[in-house]
């Protein structure tokens, strides 16, 4: 029988399974219970943007050994035909009576032994993507098996990305290189700093993302006053600096990397943290290696802008990236997760201009043996000027 | 103090937060807790993409009476004190050592007398965006209050839009039946399926949606194989049916509603399935009123699917929209919801074309005392043809 696949071939997917099963029986867990779109794509290679509907959960079960098995709603049936899963069992989702409870609840006592242990992802970083009435219900049919914590397993195998997964990440992060260079002709007509937001994911969508999941931005003359508002109908001023933060997804894989623009002559207080960001991704870039803690890189990024005269801005100065747009590890004061080959991350530096504005400057790495590889195109060390 | 607001003035969320205060009451509720995007939004005006990262959780608080109080990361403040929320406390997220474990019990004991309910959406068509895990600490730390399921309460209001948000859905839709009639332009050049999805995002960002939260779609002979997946990079063909779906969004709104377009001369099978559907869904837009139950709906589309010639699909004909692409409730034979005036749904018939193959039509509708208002434009009768 040809093996079927989508996204990757059987073999990526097999080896993914068999990394989580190796971790799996570290941690004594009998099976894992996925059930977010991450999660689910990472394993089963099912991709949809069906997710956006929050009227049906969907499962798939990692069994100790073996292959998974895919507990979802009919209508997601054909897909899952498509991916390598052979094992699918569906019935008529929505159904108020028993939205895939007995045959969750059936799947998991034929899978795990009596006083097994079912790992779901309960810690950081994720959730249960189903009701929790419905996880009640459950877990009140499957005793005396029981869930229990599943995010270090899952995580663990999830941060270090295979090389065809890197390839992915390269080819979206190259298509938001192609939108970023187009934004001087786009700003020139955009109108407002919303209709800029318009034409950007245009320029995304024409330079090949499937979809744009994220786009964030702000602008203002000394500084953007926050990183997560949507655009405003208002014109872009001569002085500010716009800022651009964008999460394209192709083949189910993210980008996130921002890039700053002066509209006309910028303040130099942008100018001198602008330089301040530039050295410190370059002394990330440089520094940076396997067996390092992500709290060490924000210390280092720290260190760095506060060398070059800049205040470095509260939060978290980058993260993991693949298959969400964020993922463990953060690159905080707090988080002594010890950096591995292979991980994708991204270097965030965010340094306070004047009180209460700030610039942020963002690279996609993958950690090599010998240190960070670009994924993004490096930004460029001028800041570019925009004709508005 | 001047009233702030986010997409809506102060009083339309005062409104709601009474709404659900009543609610509350009936169901003796000391407090809502809520956690996802969409009711979040629905309370505050909160309005980010920022909820494409999974790293942080978020809470809003709606007490017996008076105001909402917000439990936020601190990277969200600024952007939520321009809402009408004004007890808005937030911590440096995320952190490992106590995610807004320590400040959300606090509000809550705070907020409720020892004993109370605090009510938490567990039911149909619910998540809970946090870790189980935080939610078990919170549990662990409030009683001797406890949480119990509130999907009712927060459904009954939801489900109902106000004059304001039904100008919202009707401008979304607006965006997609713009975009819609460029798709013969588009498909000219498109290439691909795949390119043509990519043009059509690009066509309804150029309409003036903020963003496209979703878009599926199939094209095949006889009809399509599924309405979930991803396109495919491959030609269109003379003599398929394409169908897009999408799921646009402006001002936090979104619409959900599909066209189909017959590529050269569609087959005699999707001539008639077409018909059938387009029978059915008028049938639908003159015989709904308030207090027929959903599955009275479904009923009467698959009676008149039958009564045209054609095999109704499996699944439901329609659901609630609004500020999620899909809300309850579910027209379908199981969802006993008696419909009221004031609900915004789809009518989305399906017809098996050939075994296997399907067809599916879909309006989005206010429902009014007398009756379906349409809100997307009506399609067209005969199938506009493509030249491909």
């Amino acid at each position: 029988m040809v093996e079927r696949s989508l996204v990757f071939p059987a073999a990526e997917f097999r080896r993914r399974v068999a990394g989580l099963q190796a971790q799996m029986d570290d941690a004594e867990l009998n099976a894992l219970l996925l059930t977010t779109p991450a999660d689910i794509f990472y394993v089963t290679g099912f991709l949809t943007r069906f997710w956006e509907s929050p009227a049906r959960p969907w499962f798939v079960i990692v069994p100790a050994s073996g292959d998974p098995v895919a507990v979802i709603p009919a209508i997601g049936a054909a897909l899952m035909g498509r991916s390598w899963v052979r094992d699918i069992r569906s019935w008529d989702a929505p159904d108020p009576d028993d939205d895939g409870v007995s045959l969750l609840a059936e799947a998991l006592c034929e899978m795990v032994p009596e006083g097994g242990r079912i790992g779901v992802p309960m810690g950081e970083e994720t959730h249960l993507r189903m009701p929790l009435a419905t996880y009640d219900a459950v877990s009140g049919r499957i005793g005396p098996r029981r869930f229990v914590d599943a995010t270090e397993p899952v995580r663990r195998v999830r941060e270090i990305k295979s090389e065809p997964e890197i390839e992915r990440i390269r080819a979206v992060c190259a298509v938001a290189d192609a939108a970023f260079a187009r934004v001087p002709e786009i700003a020139h007509g955009a109108g407002t700093l919303a209709g800029l937001f318009r034409s950007f994911q245009a320029a995304l969508l024409a330079a090949g993302a499937d979809w744009v999941s994220y786009l964030a931005g702000g602008a203002g003359r000394d500084g953007y006053g926050d990183v997560i508002s949507p655009a405003e109908e208002r014109p872009l001023q001569r002085g500010e600096v716009l800022m651009l933060d964008t999460g394209a997804v192709k083949d189910g894989y993210f980008c996130d990397f921002d890039r700053n623009y002066a509209v006309g002559r910028p303040t130099d207080a942008v100018l001198r943290a602008h330089a301040a960001l530039f050295a410190a991704t370059d002394t990330a870039l440089d520094a940076v290696r396997p067996g390092m803690s992500a709290r060490a890189v924000h210390g280092l990024l720290s260190a760095s802008l506060r060398a070059h005269g800049a205040t470095p801005a509260p939060g978290r100065f980058g993260h993991g990236l693949g298959i969400s747009l964020t993922e463990w590890p953060s690159i905080s004061p707090k988080d002594e997760t010890i950096l591995r080959e292979g991980m994708v991350l991204t270097l965030e530096p965010g340094a306070e201009v004047v009180p209460g504005r700030f610039m942020v400057h963002e690279e996609n790495i993958v950690l090599r043996a010998g240190g960070p590889e670009l994924l993004s195109k490096r930004a460029p060390a001028e800041l570019p000027e925009l004709v508005p």
